[in-house]
C-alpha cells in the first residue's frame, strides 16, 4: 500500500474510471475516491457494485477537499464540467483526464481552471469495447502506455505525480506535446476505429449479402472489425469532431493507399501486392516483442 | 469412431490441411490420410510432427487410391495442381478444395478432372494469422461455417458425403453457389483484409510518427488491424487477384461511405455520426449471439 493522493475524485464513471478505481484500490494508491456520474441511473449502479468509496450527487461535492480530479467524461463534456467543477476545487489539487484528443481538452479545460491549480492532461491507450460503470476491471492499464501531455507552465512535481499513478496503476508513461499526440492518435486509433465503423457500415448495407451471412461468415475476418465498431458511440462521435484534422489527414493517406492497392487488384500486380502483405507483417511482429499483444492465434479467443 | 473417406489425400500442408488432419484424427474419419507439399522443407516438418499418415514426394502418389481429395494450396496454384494430379486420380474419388474463392478455382480446376471423378468445391470460413504446417489445430472448425459450393452436375451422393465429413470436423455448412460465394467473402472476409493490410501499410509510412510509437500505442485500436494483416501474403495476393470484381465491388462502396463519414466530421454533424456508430454496434451483437465471436472484452486477449 502506497497511497499517492490522498483523495482522489472521479468524475464520469465509465470504463475508464472504474478501471482506475479498481487499480487504485489494488494498489492502495488513494486514500478516498469519490465519483459523480451526471445520470442517476450510473450513480445508482456505482452504489450498488462499490464503484468508488463515496459517490457524490454533484461534480462540485464529488471534487471537494480532492488532490486529484480526473475528469473521465466524453471529450465534448470537458469543458462544461471544468467549468462546473471549478469553483469548488482545493487550491493545489491537480486535474488530469482521460480524454482520446489532447489540442481539443486543453482548449475546452484550462481556462476553467483557477490559478494555483495544476492541470495535466493525460491519456491512457487502453480500452476495450465495453463502456459503462461495469465494464471497469483492475488489470485494464497492465502493461499498456498512457500519455502525459503537459501543458505550458505545467508544475513539474505534479507531473511527476501524476505519472507515479499511472506507474501504479500498471502503465508505462511517456510525454509528448498535444499536436504530436493528436497525430499517433489519428495513425493508432482514431481512424482504425472510423475505418472498422465503415467497413461494418457497408456489410450491413449490401443487400445481396444478408445480416444473417455477414454474421454466420464473420470468423473469416469480418468480426475483428466488429469488435471496435461497437465502441461507445458518444465517445467516438466527439473524438472524430474534435480531432478532426489529423483524422482527416490520415484518412486522406489512407485512402491515397487504398486506391494504389485497387489498382494493383485491377491491374493484376501480383507482386506489388505480395510486397505489401510482406511489409505489414513486421509491424504486426513488432507489436507482439513488444509485450503489446498477444501471439496466440486468434488473439487466444476461447472456442466460441 | 466412424470412418467417412477410407483414405484422404491433402495437397498442401498449410493451416488448413494441418487443422483438417489433427481434427479427422480427433474424430477418426479417415482411414489413411497422405499429405504433399511442394517444398521439401514442409515435407520435412510435417514428418517429424506427424502431420499425415504418409508424407509423400509427389502429389500423384499421395492421391493414388484416394477417396478424397482435398486441394490446400494457394488459389493461384490450384489449376497447375488439378493437371499434375488428374491422372492419378481414383475413379469414382471426390476432389474437393479450401479456396477462399471459388469462381476462379473453379474454372482453373474442373477442365481437368477426369470424367467420374466428383468435384465439390468447399470454403471453410476459419483461420488464424499463422500459416505452415505446424500452425494447424484440431478446433479450428469447430462451431464455424463451411460453404459448399457444388458446380453444375456434381453428384448428390458426394456433396452430402464432404458435407457430413465438414460436420464431422466440428462445423456447419451451408451451399450455395460460386458467384454468391465469391461476393459474401468480398464483405466478410477479403474487403477487411485488404483494408487491414492499407491501414497497417499507412501507419508503416507517416514519417512524423515513428514505427515505434505506432507499436507501443497500438492497444487502443490498432493492433486489431494487424493481426489479419500479418496473414500470408502469397494466399492473399492470390485471393485478390482471383476474386478481382467482388472486391473491387466492396471496396468501392467502402469508399463511398468512407467519404461520407469524413464529409459528416468535417462538417460538424455530430448527430450523423452518433447514429451511424449506434447502428453498427447491432452487428457485433448479432455476432455473439450467434456464437461466432467472444463477448469478453477484448477478444479475452490474455494479459500481455
Amino acid at each position: 500500500m502506497s497511497v499517492i493522493y490522498g483523495r482522489v475524485a472521479l468524475i464520469g464513471l465509465g470504463l475508464i474510471a472504474s478501471s482506475m478505481f479498481w487499480a487504485m484500490k489494488r494498489g492502495g494508491l488513494a486514500g478516498e475516491v469519490t465519483g459523480y456520474a451526471r445520470s442517476a441511473e450510473t450513480r445508482e449502479t456505482a452504489r450498488e457494485i462499490g464503484l468508488c468509496d463515496r459517490v457524490c450527487d454533484s461534480a462540485a461535492e464529488a471534487v471537494d477537499g480532492a488532490d486529484l480530479v480526473v475528469l473521465c467524461v466524453p471529450v465534448g463534456a470537458m469543458g462544461a464540467v471544468a467549468q462546473e467543477i471549478a469553483p469548488a476545487l482545493k487550491p493545489g489539487a491537480t486535474v488530469s483526464d482521460v480524454g482520446s484528443v489532447k489540442k481539443a481538452v486543453i482548449s475546452a479545460v484550462a481556462p476553467h481552471l483557477p490559478q494555483g491549480v495544476h492541470f495535466v492532461p493525460a491519456h491512457p491507450m487502453a480500452g476495450t469495447e465495453h463502456s459503462g460503470p461495469t465494464s471497469g476491471f483492475a488489470e485494464l492499464f497492465d502493461n499498456k502506455y498512457c500519455l502525459i501531455v503537459p501543458v505550458t507552465g505545467s508544475d513539474r512535481a505534479a507531473v511527476n505525480r501524476l505519472e507515479s499513478l499511472w506507474h501504479a496503476l500498471g502503465s508505462k508513461t511517456d510525454e509528448m506535446d498535444a499536436d504530436h499526440h493528436d497525430l499517433v492518435c489519428a495513425v493508432t486509433s482514431h481512424a482504425p476505429h472510423l475505418i472498422a465503423y465503415t467497413m461494418v457500415g457497408v456489410a450491413d448495407d449490401i443487400r445481396r449479402v444478408t445480416d444473417s451471412e455477414v454474421i454466420k461468415y464473420s470468423a473469416a475476418g469480418f468480426r475483428d472489425f466488429t469488435r471496435i465498431a461497437a465502441s461507445d458511440p458518444t465517445m467516438w462521435r466527439d473524438v472524430f469532431l474534435s480531432n478532426k484534422d489529423a483524422t482527416l489527414e490520415i484518412l486522406g493517406r489512407f485512402t491515397e493507399e487504398l486506391f494504389a492497392l485497387q489498382k494493383a487488384i485491377r491491374d493484376g500486380d501480383g507482386d506489388h501486392l505480395h510486397e505489401y502483405f510482406t511489409r505489414t507483417r513486421a509491424i504486426r511482429k513488432g507489436i507482439i516483442d513488444a509485450g503489446q499483444d498477444t501471439d496466440a492465434p486468434d488473439f487466444g479467443r476461447g472456442k466460441v
